[in-house]
Formats: C-alpha cells, structure tokens, sequence
C-alpha cells in the first residue's frame, strides 16, 4: 500500500505541498483537506476585487478544484480538520454528512491564520471586517457596494450586473491599522469614491517599512484625501441596530458606513495545540529546518508555522505568500523523498501605494537596536533613468550596515519605478551575508533607460561605506 | 609639496578617479588632461541624440567642465598626452601652442577605445561612422539630418531650429553588427522614417545575450521592418564621388546613405605601449587588482584596460560604463591613500529594443562550454504580474548552471517589464556564487502588481534544480 500523505488546508502552502509531493512521487496518496469551498487563492488580490478592478472573485484563484484533481490529488472540500491524533497517526474529519477518521503517514498542518480583531467593544457589529480570504472579500465588497452582490462563487452562480464603480453605498470606511493590506484597501475605497479614515495606534504607516518610507507614503495618503489618524488608540465601534455607525478614539468619534482591521495575523493553532504541537515564542507553530514539527512525521506550513528569519537568527511569525508556498513546496519535497529544506527569510515585502512602489528587505535600524546591533544607516535620493532621459522620477533608498563590520543588515526603497525589483537584489545580498564595500561593487547593469550609471543601490551602498569605515 | 595626480582622459573612469582622489584628499593636485572638448559624457545616450529625443549634446554631459573645476581639479582640454616617461615620471602635453611636460606621482590611464571599423574597402568613405563620443554622434545626426547640423557644442554655439523628426535626407542606413549600440542606432533611425539594414557576420542578433535573447529580439526587429542580414559577411562598402552609397555582400547589393559600425570597441593603447606598459591577452592594458600597470604608480582603467572577469576568472576586455566609473573611483581612493580593489565583472548587460527589455549576466551556455564548463540550462515564461491584475505581459528567463554542482553560471531575461531590474538580482547571485537550488529559496519581494508569488528568477532556479539533480 502506498504511503498517505494528508494536508490540512487548501491554500498556499498546503496546495504547493500537495502538488510537488504528487508530482515528485506519483504513487503517493494524497489528500487536502479543505474546510472551506476555495483553494489556491490569491488572498493579496482581495484589495483589486474590492476596489472592482477584479470583477470575479473566480478570478483570484490560481489553480482550480479541476485541475487539482488532475494532478491525482484528492481534494476534499467543505472537509474540516477537527482532531489530529499523533500517536495514533489519524486525523478526524468533519462534513456536513458527519465524521470519519483518516490515517497518515505525513501531515501537513496548513491551517493558515485568521485577522486580528481590535480588543475594544463593538467588534462584533456588522460591518467590521478582516480580511484574509476570498468569503472575507466577497463579504466587505457587497457590505459597501450591494449592487454588486451577485459574485460567482466557483463558477456555480452567475455575475450578473456590470460593475457601476461610481454607484455605491458606503460614504466612509476606517481602515484599523495603516499596514500593506489596509493601505491597499484604503487605495481601493478612494477608487470607490469612499472617504477613508486610517487609525494607527503608532506614529506613522507601515512602521514594518521603517520611518523614512513612511513619511514618503504619508504625503502621498493625505494628497489623496485619505484621513490619517496617527497616534490613536480606538477605543471603541459604536453601533446602531447592530451595525457598525462610527469609530471611537479619545477625543475623536469619526462616522463610517464599514470597518476593516488590519492589525495583523493570527495563526490558527487550535488544531496544533489540542493534539500537543508545541508552539514557539512567536505563538505560531514550531518547526524546524524541514518543517518538521514536535510530533513525528506532522510538518507545518504557511500562516500558521514560524519562519526562519536570517538576520534576527530566530523564528518569527511572517504571513507572506511565497514564504508559505515555498515551505509547502519543501515539504513536498521532503515527503516525497528528498529531504529540502523550507528556507529562510530576510524580511522582503514590497506594496504599490498610488503609483508609489514601497519595499523594504531586512531590518530598520529600529529592528537591529532592538536585537542589540549597532548600526549606521544613510538615505540617498537619486534618478530611475539616465538624467537625459525622458520619464525619470526620483527613487529613494535607506540602506543600513552593522556599524563596525560593514555588513548588510537592510535597505528601504520608494519610488515610481523600480523600487519593488530593486529590493530583490539587496534580498539576495542579505541571504549571502555581503558587506556594503562588496555590494558596492556589485556588476550591476547599465542602460538610461533602466537607471543611472551607478543603479540606486550601487549609490547608496557606495554613500553608506563612507559612514561605515 | 602636494602630490600630483595625473589623469589621461576625462570621461567615465577618468573624471571619476579625479573627483574621488580630490575628494577623498584635498591636498593632491588632480589634473586632467582631455584631448577633446567633451568630458564627462554619456556615450550611452548617443542613440537617443541621433534619434532626435535628445535635443541637444549638451544634455548627454554629466558634469560639465565648470563644476569639475568647482570640485579643485585642473581640467585642461584641448590638451593630448602624447607621451608617458615612466622612469622619469612625467608626461608629455601637446596643446595648439606647443607641447610642455608635467611631473606625477601617480597617473591613470583612461584613455577609452574606438569603434572597430570592418577591414574591407570603403571604410574611409564620407558617410561611414562608428559610435564612441559625441562627436562622432553629432557627425551621424548631422549627416542623416542636415537641419539639425547647428547643435550646442559645450554651449557655444546656439541650437536654431526645432526638430523634425520626420523631414530626413536619408532614406536608408546600414548597421554593422548587431550589438547593443547598433541596435538602439536601428531604433533611433526607425523613428526618423529611415529604413534600416542590419549586417551581422553571425547567425544571429546580439551575440553576447544568447540565442534564446536573439529569437526574441529578432522577431521584433523584424516586426518593425528593419531587414535582418544575418550570416552575412559585408565585402564591400561602395562610394560614388567619396562617399558611401552602398553596402556590398557575396549575394547582395544594398543602397543606403551612410553606414554604421558597431562591430567592437578596441582599447586606446598607443601611449602605454610607447611607454613599455603590458597589455594583456585581451589587448587592453593589464592592471592588477588595484588597477596598477605594469609600471609603478601608472594606473589603468576604463575601456583601455582590462577587467577581470569573477567567472571565467581571467582577464577581458569589457568595456561598459559602470566597470569603467567603478575603476576610476577605486583608483581615485587608493592614489588618495586607501587601497581599493576596482572589482570584478560578472557581465552584466541590459538593453531596450522597441519596448522589450533585454538582459544578461554571467555566461551563456556557450560561453561557458568555450571554457569547458558542463552546463545545464532551462528556459521558463511566466507574467510579470499576478495573473488578476491588469497589464501583464511574457516574461522569458533562461538561466544556465554548471551541472554538476548547481553552482549558478548565468541568466538571460527579456519582457516588457522587469527584465532589466531582475537581473540585477542574479548577477549579486553570481557574486556570492550562489547554486540554483540557494536561488530558489531567496527571499523575494511579492505584491500582485510586480509579479507572481514565485518571481520569474525563482522559478526559473526551481526549475533548472530539476535539471542539476
């Protein structure tokens, strides 16, 4: 009999082991349980479907029920994981037409994570809304926009209206938490004609992305009419007939028509812990270079698993898309009989904020001083084409080094081109350990369409030198 | 008395080897001595000048001589070095008013190249030109576009007339060679109305990229008319009356109004080797890591001089602008009293042809097999944004590995986006001498407008793994 090896979750990483596993080893049986109707999902477009730049929901699905079946995978959806039992290597199973057990030889724990609600009264109202997945979306977008209500669902209902972008019922939406996600969605409410209220308990946007960009994405906010309330702790989510009508701060009381949090991830664990997964500091599931967890052949995956983070040289929590697929993939890998291992991260993260792209690779130097580093870090501003070629905007880079060795601890960039593929460079420095002295002397290439001589990392690796010696 | 500092040649790498040594050391006396009136130019930009999108020359000069002179250097033009006396440590200066000699303690050799000019008949013919300075630009534009002949030159002159991109006296151009330059040239005339024959003695376009790169470039040079001669060995330039009028082949005769050679660039040599200076195999001028001649205190850099090449691990003529900067300014620290490396190349080229972006680092297959490397290769397309969000196009990368150890030799990518950003993470790859399987599991950026979850130079390591293993 072949070996079984069960996933526990339809997205990102648990369709990325799922696939590999089958496609590396055809004779394993494989199986996903999804607890939901929807796998492989671009949960990062839900901002684009919100806005109506994406019409169907359909649409954000990278690989459909039909074509997981015929990779051979067994998909099971509407299926819930409600028991893991390791000693016994069995998982209970929950469909509307009742339980069954189901043994395994690999695990797959890829359970995700879920938003993180305000602590504050009245999160429980209609209209207040996370958003980590496509029924999330589909929720927030009839919420604000009604008309549009009639979303395809799998292709099993039919979209019936044009999208009419300009007709709409919310007048105001706050966004609890000026992170990538909100500050995306704040972007899609502008298009909708939504007035938008940004609250932030810290004294700027993005604070992942260090301060200098956040001073640049401010401007940019507030040029589009967006309200920033900084520094603002929401005290509460007043309702009216059980609907969410206004948020709460101390000396502020601002009426919206939806609330969105963006305030975070939690991983759901639930599963992991009942069936004495050990967790780690971070609060998501431990594992270790395979994706191995406490439990003998249980691995975890994505939202709801720690990652390695070089530079901090510990596990963290980190949500992001390609981290999950790539442990997935790993494991696949791994389960199919190549040992691979799930990677690090460096803390890459990129966004388009208006026109503006935004990323950020490494660590601040807020981050590194909370590690105990000493770090000397320059911003440097410079062109994104040669100085006579037409086109040209200003790009903006923040590189710091550890102080006395030179070594690269991270950079920022913003600018309207070029920013976002520019930081996969200084990421790939990153994972290679290279001082600024040898990234300055990187052999990038040169064309005026395409930069300056020197490319902006070149300049401010070159810049950030000088304050290192 | 202060040290004196001479530099032959103020473009890219003498200009920057200047300013730096100035920078860095006050007290040296830098004196630069420019046979020409131009420093400090963009030769890159010359197809955008002779295309018209550039008005004038004067934009292509990245510090124009006042502000040289601002920086405390001795900028003497019009000034050629026609002799070099490394025993006695002094130069010999020709102006029009007679020749004088200048003591040094340190001199660098930044004497550029030339284009190469093809080695039959008719080369000396009015109306056939190479491409490596702005006056040689100025003379194209003004021969294929006589209206245009008043343009500034170092502001002295006044531009009268506002360009008319489509009133031309030439019909039709021959390039030869289908390089970089000779193909932005291609382009620039295209957008004059001019009809464009390209002579390429190979079987394809742009050599250096790779054939995968060339099936790509080819297909849209034809698309946009211009007639691909390839294979082709150009016999014959033919004159009437001393000038050019036609470019002759085995099989074929075609009329045009000038040619264009864009077959190389040869290392300006003359005065190292009257001065007993070693050239390498290359046939530039040999430097160590610092830059140092064979001579004590004569420095080389620039297109006269060698650069060594990280992955064939020798020396090679590689003459490009940053290689060119980057030695200059490593020169200028180390004459002003910190030892610094000119660095390596890896072979970092990037390019735009009629909207799609072209790029290459490392070697080709071919290259590497020219050095007895076993290769293995992988071409993948994917989009250059998530597969929901508008605007995406193709984007092809081929990345070519050593097959044994996976160890990473190089990569080519072309698209109408982000093929010349991405590249520069695989040439800091090369660098760090990464293996594709340590490429695959790189911390990239990710968000739906920049590209997939799996950014194309990871999946195409994802897939090139399959093929080491």
């Amino acid at each position: 009999m072949s070996d079984r090896f069960l996933v526990i979750g339809g997205d990102a990483a648990g369709m990325s082991a799922a696939s590999k596993a089958k496609r590396d080893d055809p004779e394993l049986d494989v199986v996903v349980f999804e607890r939901g109707d929807w796998v492989s999902y671009g949960a990062c477009g839900l901002p684009y479907y919100v806005e109506g730049a994406i019409e169907h929901l359909d649409d954000l699905v990278v690989v459909d029920p039909e074509k997981v079946a015929k990779r051979g995978i067994d998909l099971r959806r509407q299926s819930e994981v409600v028991d893991v039992d390791p000693a016994e290597q069995t998982v209970t199973v929950e469909r509307e037409d009742g339980r069954y057990e189901e043994p395994y030889d690999y695990l797959l724990l890829a359970t995700g994570g879920h938003g993180t609600l305000p602590d504050v009264p009245g999160v429980d109202l209609d209209g207040v809304f996370t958003i980590r997945n496509l029924d999330a979306g589909r929720a927030l977008r009839n919420y604000i926009h009604p008309e549009e209500s009639n979303v395809v669902s799998n292709g099993e209902a039919e979209y019936g209206t044009a999208l009419q972008t300009q007709v709409h019922d919310a007048d105001a939406v706050a966004v609890l938490g000026a992170n990538k996600i909100g500050l995306e969605l704040a972007e899609a409410f502008v298009a909708r004609g939504i007035d938008v209220h940004v609250f932030e308990t810290g004294p700027s946007v993005l604070p992942v992305y260090g301060s200098d960009v956040a001073s640049v994405v401010e401007k940019r906010l507030r040029k589009r009419d967006i309200h920033l309330h900084l520094d603002t702790e929401v005290e509460r989510i007043r309702g009216t007939d059980g609907t969410a009508v206004a948020v709460e701060a101390a000396d502020e009381s601002v009426e919206v028509d939806a609330v969105v949090a963006d305030l975070g991830v939690e991983p759901n664990t639930e599963l992991a812990t009942a069936a004495g997964i050990e967790l780690g500091r971070s609060g998501a599931i431990e594992r270790d270079e395979y994706g191995r967890t406490s439990e003998p052949d249980v691995y975890a995956a994505g939202d709801c698993a720690e990652k390695r983070h070089l530079l901090l040289d510990e596990n963290v929590a980190w949500p992001y898309a390609l981290a999950a697929n790539r442990a997935g993939r790993a494991i696949g890998s791994t389960v199919a009989g190549t040992p691979t291992p799930v990677g690090e991260i460096v803390g890459t993260t990129v966004m388009k904020s208006f026109g503006l792209e935004v990323a950020k690779t490494g660590l601040t130097e807020d981050e590194s001083a909370a590690v105990g580093l000493e770090t000397v870090s320059r911003t440097i501003t410079t062109i994104t084409r040669a100085h006579y070629y037409a086109g040209w905007t200003r790009i903006t880079v923040r590189m710091t080094a550890e102080a006395e060795s030179g070594r690269l601890l991270g950079a920022s960039l913003t600018g309207e081109e070029g920013a976002a593929h520019r930081v996969n460079a200084v990421a790939t420095a990153l994972h290679a350990g290279m001082t600024v002295q040898e990234i300055g002397s990187l052999d990038f290439g040169y064309a005026p369409p395409f930069g300056p001589v020197w490319d902006p990392i070149l300049t401010a690796a070159k810049v950030l030198e000088n304050g290192v010696r």
